[in-house]
């Protein structure tokens, strides 16, 4: 598989990045300076605008101009960049996109800020709309993000638990990374008036796909390349982050899965050499397969939710693209 | 002047603090925890419930029963406590309402976490309703949550600025408190459908209200008794807070202003003899005398803007019932 950035990926930065700054622009100095520099306004550091893009084709699926999908685009690109204003503190990310993270530049107090601002804009945006359809995308957006806020509590506290098993972690990446996305995948065609059958449909590829999106980005937070991630390497696992390749590891019940978890158990930091150990040992205890299997299935299951869900063709294969792009990639 | 608890005051808290149980229950485990200790759901250190009081007054005066105000007086009671969970962290506050702060016992990322979800479920709340009332109520709140970021971010920029005058931080106030006290007023009446005349009478009522409610707490925050206000001594003079009394003293003119600027201006923590001193000076320089006329001025405008709006009588003496006890109280 290659992993070429989907056109409709790059045409979205098109269309909704000067929305996005527009929005920012309304926020007070002191805010916007953090917003901007967290979301890379100058030029440097832009995001993938994956959210976008989906939120663009949610509109066309419904009928509609991608224009009439900007609003939403830009809401959950919002909402996206305020949890990880705020996920990069709770992490203690020191780098993102190659660059500084925003509280490391500017401080905790300012990052937090900038993040609370992100997300009072985004719900902001979707209401200037205050035709019916306005406050079910408000709605829509707002159930995305309490479960947004969820997933990352299960998974910070998963953090400092031995005993997480597979659902419960599967779980925690539904509510946390595929929640947002199948509000992504739905939010724009909700919000020009698409009827409740399109929505679910869409929002459905959106969840399998998002839990797509998360079994790649833990893969890649294990054994991917810093330099092409742009976040320093194996910081889910000095972390001790309870990802999904490491719970499908510990849970294997194999000999690779004990010395793991005597590996992980401890309190002390983990040295590098303990790392590329505890790396080798995932892939050993069968979490490399079981992630890129599940990551597959998943795939599968949101392709197939694109064929029994009705829409324009030119957007289903749109759609298609995007979620194989997000198995495929490699940052 | 007397600070007894107006009696609306007492009863909301029995109106509205099992809803706001109810909404804290709807999140995930650990995120429910933080945000009620923080809430102080256990009966322990619940605050003072003003804002969801003035939230069903607010229902009240659109000829309402109180009830039909409860879904606003929580959402407005919860973006104050997001408020209050992200501004004790940016402060570095490790004490309110006579208990450690919620970051100081369950962590930095635990405490941004619970406040995110305070946000997020009070506009989820707002939006339950789908009638066009619901979205101006939570346009209404959304708006003033993005002043409330404003001015918590001018607050903590002016921290390290020597040159702060009066109308900048008169600007600050008015987004940082009096924003959400002017929705708190307004959003009830605007949820029951008000003509925009009473929404906006109310709103201007509570923006003055809200100024007096600042100016209040500023002189608290330097002259208040830590065992009545719950929170330690003098703490907005050891942060270098430019808080209004603080700023009408530097910017008076005099031999006090002076001294008060060069022991202000160091970057070196103040100890308890710099703080009784800086006390000292704020009251020599006019400050204390300027705060105490301005809210008494600010309470003269709130009162007037109820005199000139149509509202039943019973309800307007409550309101004015508790600006008077926002300026008169000790806590």
């Amino acid at each position: 598989m290659t992993a070429v950035i989907p056109v409709g990926v790059e045409t979205a930065r098109d269309l909704v990045g000067p929305a996005i700054a527009a929005a920012v622009d309304r926020l007070s100095p002191e805010v916007r300076a953090v917003a901007a520099y967290h979301l890379g306004l100058d030029g440097s550091g832009a995001g993938k605008a994956l959210r976008p893009a989906l939120a663009l084709l949610s509109a066309r699926a419904a009928g509609a101009s991608p224009d009439r999908g900007v609003p939403a685009a830009v809401a959950v690109e919002l909402v996206h960049n305020f949890s990880l204003l705020h996920d990069d503190i709770m992490d203690g990310d020191t780098e993102r996109r190659h660059r500084p993270t925003a509280w490391t530049v500017h401080g905790v107090g300012a990052a937090i800020l900038a993040g609370d601002a992100l997300l009072a804009l985004a719900q902001d945006i979707l209401l200037e709309d205050t035709a019916a359809q306005g406050i079910w995308a408000a709605r829509c957006l707002s159930a995305s993000v309490l479960r947004l806020i969820a997933g990352q509590g299960a998974d910070l506290a998963f953090e400092q638990r031995n005993d997480v098993n597979l659902p419960e972690c599967l779980t925690m990446a539904g509510d946390k990374t595929a929640a947002l996305m199948a509000c992504a995948c739905s939010i724009g065609a909700i919000h020009v008036g698409a009827p409740p059958g399109l929505a679910m449909g869409l929002a459905g590829f959106g969840a399998h796909a998002g839990l797509a999106f998360q079994l790649t980005d833990d893969m890649l937070g294990i054994w991917g390349a810093p330099e092409v991630t742009g976040k320093p390497v194996r910081a889910d696992l000095r972390a001790r982050k309870k990802s999904l390749p490491v719970v499908a590891a510990l849970t294997s019940e194999t000999p690779a899965a004990q010395e793991l978890a005597g590996l992980l158990a401890g309190a002390e930091p983990l040295n590098e050499e303990d790392l590329l150990r505890a790396a080798r040992l995932v892939e050993e205890a069968g979490g490399k397969d079981w992630t890129e299997n599940e990551a597959a299935a998943q795939l599968a299951a949101a392709e197939n939710c694109l064929t029994e869900t009705d829409m324009p063709d030119d957007v289903r294969a749109e759609f298609a693209g995007i979620a194989e792009f997000i198995t495929a990639r490699q940052w």
